[in-house]
């Protein structure tokens, strides 16, 4: 039995019952670089850990690889756990790798996890949806770079599929995940489709962490404030007048990062 | 302190082992028909347990009588929770509700939930993002009438603030909540913008609970063969082609309801 595991943002207070079940029963845990410390801190000293990471940039594993390893251990009958940043099938690939066991006839579980999307704005002080605001919102993987250029570094950037003008212009609210390597792509293109440059948007790092860091700045000056505060990916972005509520919600003790008047 | 807590979709596993805490140790619990029983069920006996429901079409208490509530017993510094269904700031009110406390100046935490538009379709074997499939997704509330008529018997309906037609040709996939009110509609205006009526869509009730109903069918097809199978509200429903994973990725044992043959 393969179980797909959602770690959640990072907050091991964030974990589900099952998630803790799952990891405390495992004999071998294939685990992403985007799983906090802390909660890979929670792993058993006995239970065999790999570390299977895909950061954007650095040095990672091949999905196949991955995919491979966790039919090698199915078929091994051992108790394995895929444990995952976030949500298994939020951008997290987990898809592609129930694909794979399923193809294999190897028994598997999903125990799905709180997506940094929604848990990283919500430790922020910023509600996803608000009745004065919007009635939707819209999720983006920021891998998908608005130019259309190919990263023939990376397996994760392709053509983008994504019609930028249409999201700006249906959606209030916008979360853009892993979105500092597109930020100024997608802030030009969201500007040329009519969204105010005073937009307030948010970039959230280490969300719901100790060391979580929220930045709120404005669609023309996002840019230019990620260098000014030497913010760095990976993080998430949100976009709409949602951010504004973090004035009167803010209340998890997270560093505001502040960027210099212009 | 007053903690608004995600119960999440309805299986007690997928509560956070930080709601699970709040639970514990809550002195009065204020929440909402969307809480499933499994969780209520969890309550500690001594815990006083408040119903403060909104529920589509039956009796509810009114938003603001809620929110009023635990500014009451925030106030006496009782230790309160305020558990939602789902997530408290995905279409949850709760950024109501914690600007409330936040204006009367009593100290509030944002526990997140699983959301059910996210878990649901897990427990269905859908994937909400799929490589092969799209890169960004959307979440509508179903409550927002696309013929923008105004319901004069609930709070919860006014006029769309939706454009549905740049939703339907802007995601590939879009998961509606509370979707049976205006299935009809919805279905009429996505198709009118382009998308076909053989895209695939999903129904989910009862999200991760053993009681969970998941009905596979077309845009085309949707009003009729709720009808068919008498499915009631209320319900997920998922639009995008990642629906077809279905076939591949069940795991969980839900009850498939199968619409006759056209």
């Amino acid at each position: 039995m393969v179980i797909l595991v959602g770690a959640g943002p990072g907050d091991p207070e964030l974990l589900t019952i099952g998630a803790l079940k799952a990891i405390n029963a495992a004999e071998v845990i294939v685990y992403d670089a985007l799983v906090s410390q802390e909660i890979v801190e929670l792993i058993p000293e006995h239970t065999e850990k790999i570390l299977a990471g895909k950061r954007g940039g650095g040095h990672s594993t091949k999905q196949e690889d991955i995919s491979n390893l966790l039919v090698k251990f199915g078929k091994e009958n051992r108790r394995v756990v895929r444990l995952k940043g976030g949500d298994p099938f939020v951008f997290g690939r987990g898809g592609e790798e129930a694909c794979c066991l399923a193809n294999e006839n190897i028994p598997f579980r999903i125990i799905p996890g709180l997506t940094s999307g929604i848990a990283g704005p919500a430790y922020a002080g910023i509600p996803v949806t608000h009745r004065a605001v919007n009635a939707n919102f819209a999720f983006i993987t920021g891998h998908e770079s608005p130019d259309n250029t190919q990263d023939h570094n990376s397996e994760d950037v392709h053509p983008s599929r994504i019609d930028w003008e249409g999201v700006a212009r249906t959606f209030p609210v916008i979360v853009l995940y892993m979105a500092m390597r597109n930020v100024e792509s997608v802030r030009k293109r969201m500007v040329a489709a009519g969204r105010s440059p005073d937009t307030p948007v948010a970039l959230i790092r280490w969300a719901t962490t100790p060391r979580q860091q929220t930045m709120v700045t404005t669609l023309g000056r996002v840019t230019k404030d990620i260098k000014a505060v030497g913010m760095k990916p990976p993080a998430i972005m949100i976009i709409g007048k949602v951010v504004d509520y973090r004035n009167i919600l803010q209340w998890f003790q997270d560093e505001t990062l502040v960027p210099p008047e212009s």
